[in-house]
Formats: structure tokens, sequence, C-alpha cells
């Protein structure tokens, strides 16, 4: 029974999030019955990342076994047919080896979140970024993002009903960088707490205010209380960007390029 | 009687396009029932650009006269706040010289036109850009628009409805450049024929593809004739997405930076 990984892109607005509710709005359900229009099998879709409601995704991976063997391209291209007019589209389809586990073989997580820092609403952005209207010192942030970088516990930035086991993870790379109006904060890690991500932007963006120091946002982290974090940010300005698995991990037997 | 300029961002997917239709779902039509509202005043509004249904707007520019003197910073958090929720954003509001014509006086308007190349449906892009999954030769289009820069008979690329005077224009400049998947095209002229860019585009799109090469393209200008043009390219990649006035047409009396 052959196993794929798929990657995939997918406007998360309408969705209750990655994870099955049962009632037919997560992204896990579009693919799910996408696959079964396709070739008839009810298969469990398993993902890297379980984004919340609302959070989008620019290359989420999962994976999922077929009886059907299906030429990766093919498969690619079918279920992309049945997915419409959901907004989800896998943007690549490999066989993968039998042992292959799209969330415990994953070493690095990459997450975006964007921000549009101008005075008036967002038209053409909507639901694609958070609007903050107060100017934002994101030189500020960038220098208190550097201070959560390295391996610390995240217990500040936490939501309360997250389940993993330890609260200390390793921020590989925190970056701030603004072009424009915009200001795109990367995360990099091999694994992420639940609300993480946003509860570190909600954080950054009152450094950005000048409602917090820089330094601050390590006396917040030192301090290992959720009271110490700031809001947590809209779903709607996070992406899951991408995926990485190390290379002996990668599908070998046949690749679909793009 | 004050007279303003606004500057406006718009999604124009759900609407008729930016002229008024008398139903309602004109970009114009929700720009004025939103000062209406905001002051009680019927006006009209009149635009640089009359962008069709499903372009966008990343910078049109329009003016209109009101009896009521507002700071322009309030008039343009008032019509903000009374657009919504219509995905139409005032940029900017400024108070122009009482002969100030938004459409008569623009010097250049630049039209963005967005292409993804990948094999894949749009998820996050759909309705913002045009999909093409066919790979596209992004510098033989390039040089293929070169050959249509300086001033011309556009007939070849003019829609059969379009209502100017003569098919002769000056492209200023007319560039092609690839990031990644995707393919940005702008355009450079004082005025356009209707449909000009859409039909240049569908015809690059061709060139792109290798079913004409760039030399044709020139010759399919030289002809003067609708029948050489490529097809029209779908509304939704296109942007309008600057006017620009002369120096002494900008508004001197109060300037809201944002």
């Amino acid at each position: 029974m052959p196993r794929y990984k798929l990657t995939l892109e997918y406007d998360g607005t309408g969705f209750v999030g990655w994870q099955y509710q049962g009632d037919g709005r997560s992204v896990q359900e579009a693919l799910e019955r996408a696959v079964e229009r396709f070739c008839g099998e009810q298969v469990r879709v398993h993902g890297a990342g379980r984004t919340d409601s609302g959070v989008h995704a620019l290359g989420q991976c999962c994976h999922l076994d077929l009886v059907r063997q299906a030429e990766p391209a093919v498969l690619r291209e079918a279920l992309n047919a049945h997915l419409r007019p959901a907004p989800v589209v896998v943007l690549d389809a490999d066989e993968a080896p039998p042992a292959f586990d799209a969330r415990r073989d994953a070493t690095m997580r990459v997450y975006l979140y964007r921000i549009v820092n101008r005075k008036t609403p967002l038209a053409l952005a909507k639901d694609r970024a958070w609007h903050i209207a107060r100017p934002l010192d994101a030189g500020a942030m960038a220098e208190a993002a550097h201070l959560l970088e390295g391996t610390h516990d995240f217990t500040t930035f936490r939501a309360v009903k997250c389940q993993a086991d330890s609260p200390v993870r390793t921020l590989k790379s925190l970056a701030v960088s603004r072009t424009g109006d915009e200001i795109a904060i990367r995360a990099w890690a091999r694994s992420f707490l639940h609300h993480q991500v946003r509860a570190i932007v909600g954080t950054l963006v009152e450094v950005g205010e000048g409602r917090r120091t820089p330094a601050d946002m390590g006396a917040a982290l030192a301090a290992r209380d959720r009271r110490r974090s700031g809001p947590t940010a809209p779903a709607c300005g996070l992406y899951l960007e991408a995926v990485i698995y190390p290379p002996a991990k990668q599908p070998a037997v046949s690749r679909v390029t793009s």
C-alpha cells in the first residue's frame, strides 16, 4: 500500500482549521473527501501542523496511504480537480517511504506572520494579514525577537489548552523585516507550542508600539508566566510557509516537478 | 465648495466595475453612498480610470465636491467607516484646487498585471492573478513587450466598444519581470484604450508559450487589425496601480500622510 506525501497551499479563512471536526469544515476533511471522490477510498490524511481556524498554508505537508497505486502527478491533478471549489491546492505529490510520517519526521517548520501597518483598512489584503493602524517600530520588534531565539521554556507564549508535554522549544530563528507598509515575521523551529507564534507576534506588536521595551520581551520569557504575554495575534496573518524533512526522509521513488 | 482628491484601493472581484450602473454594484456608487452617509450630500465622484468588472485598484484616484468643509483626514476616516464592509478603502484624501480633474489632469497611469505561472491552481491568489499552467518564457515576453513601447496606433489591442477618438497612444514603458512563479507586467502611459492592457497581456502570453515570436508582436501592432491580437487576459489579474499628476496639480492646501 503506497504512502504519499502531499504539499498543500490553502486559504484558511472559511475553515475551522486543519483538524477533523466531523462537520466537513476542516481542511483535512476537504482533502479526505477529494481522495474518496478520486478513488473511493476512505483514508486518514496526517498533517505536519494543525493550523487553527483562519490560518493559511503556503507549504503544509501531509501523508496518506492508498490501496490504489497512482502516479504522483496524476494523484496531484486528480485531487486538485476534486478539491474544487475549496480553496485548497495540492502543490506537490510524491511517493514516500512506508515509514514516512509528515508530523514526526519534520525537522523544521517555518511560519510567516504578515502585518500591514498603515492608517487605513485593508481591501486587497483583507483576511490575509493583520492590519495595525498605529505606527510600529520594526527595528525594536527585530531586537526583541532576537531575544527569543534559542532553546527556552516558552510557557509565557503558550495557549492554556496546549497539550505538549514540555514547554521547552528551540526557536532557530525569529526574524522581523519591514518592506513599505508590510512587516513580515518569520519563525523557524522544529516544532511549536499551541498559539506560540501568535502570542509572540502579539507581544512583538506591543514592543513595536512602544508599550514595551525590547528588553521586556526577554523578561517576559524568563518569567514563564502567561500573564506576561501580549494578546494572541489574529489567525488571518499567519501562514504555515514550509515544512522541512531530512534528505533521507525525502521521497526517492518519484518526484513531481512544477 | 471645496474639491477633494481621493486615492483608493479596492478589490474589484464583486463589483461590476468602477462606473455607475444604477444598480449599486459599482465602486463609484459604493463611494457615493458612503459620502451620502457621511454628510447627506448626493455627489458624483469622478474617477481617473474606468476599471472593468473584476479589475482591482491599488491607487485609483478620483475627485468630488462637497458643500461641507471637512478636514481631509476626517473625510478619509469617515468614508472608510461608511464604506464598510465593501472592499473599498480611501488610502489618502487631499483638498484639491477647484479646477482639479482626476481624469483629465492625470499625466500617467500605471497598470500592473499579475500572472501566476505554475502547474497547480491558485488557493491564496484566487481572483488576484491569472493562473497559467503552461510554462511561460518571461524573457521572450519582455522582448516582445519592448516592441510596443513608444507612440503607436494600437488598433490591434483595442476593444470593439472602445470609445476613444484616436487609437494612437504612447506606451511609456511596458516591462515584464519574473520572480519565482509570478510574472508581473507593468504598463505606463498617459492614457490607455479600452482593454488595451488585457489584450496586450493576452498576446504576450502567446509569446511566452512559444505560439508567437517576439517579432510577431511588432507585426501584429503594425497590422492595426484586431484579429491579430491574442485573447483578452482575464480581469482578475489587472490592477490600476497608480495615477500620476503634475506637481502643479497636486493639492497644496493640506496633505494626509499615512
